[in-house]
């Protein structure tokens, strides 16, 4: 079955969506998906957009996406930043996820960039091992914290 | 001792980058510190700044900073990334940290966003003592990849 990759236009961002609700059914966490179609179109799609986007088509319909953005290292200066990386179930296998992956490697190089980075699962072998593979580098050591919604909310009126 | 915290300006990065310094060799990483004074200035102070930066000061000198950015979740939408606070070692316990931490979260609640994160090194217990009790969570499930300079030519080189 053969597949092509595009840069994503605003009228795609429902079917990315979708991608991205079935990534976080995959990853236990369906009901944190907050952000709405609309949200997708202004963000991505408005003066500055706040990210890039390449989704794989398979006959007019979108089966995969890469969705990234330009983050900045007080190491290395500017990078790139892989959010999601996503092939819908049905069609895995078919070395869709990793022409999308060669498309955002391929944009970082392009644009100069010393370092581009994600966040795999720690029970996600084939996807370390893949990312391996290529030449990344897993960083054990480091944790991602996060400070959200409410708890942001209460620590500003406990000041 | 008393300290003062503003937004910093270009002529600060000089400062800045002994901060960046200090944390690296901490971080046990001191020859990963690839950025210049020009290249902070340039990416901070630009037409389209890629990065924001809180000073904090003791007799106009430069004790400690908090470098933070914005990036994008696909369930949450814009959040801000912390990517580097660091008080100099003679200045700590003074709550520097503290304030500069505050004022990060603060500049997240008034912009609105769902989601402020950062990274911490899973052996800094202090740190992550801090950031527990102000109400941020540890993933300790996600680990970060990072791929770079050589290891993305090389990637390129080998399609």
């Amino acid at each position: 079955m053969s597949f092509t990759i595009r840069e994503a236009i605003k009228e795609d961002m429902s079917e990315v969506l979708s991608l991205i609700k079935e990534l976080a059914h995959f990853e236990k966490e369906t009901e944190a998906v907050e952000v709405t179609v609309e949200d997708l179109e202004n963000d991505g799609f408005g003066k500055i957009p706040l990210f890039n986007c390449f989704v794989a088509e398979i006959d007019s319909k979108i089966v995969g996406m890469a969705l990234f953005y330009s983050r900045y290292s007080t190491w290395k200066g500017p990078t790139i930043h892989l959010e999601d990386l996503i092939v819908t179930e049905k069609k895995r296998g078919l070395k869709i996820g990793s022409a999308l992956y060669t498309k955002v490697i391929e944009f970082g190089y392009n644009k100069g960039v010393r370092r581009i980075e994600w966040a795999v699962l720690d029970w996600n072998k084939p996807a370390i091992d893949f990312y391996e593979k290529t030449g990344a580098r897993v960083l054990r050591d480091w944790d991602t914290v996060h400070i959200e919604n409410e708890a942001i909310e209460n620590y500003i009126n406990s000041l």
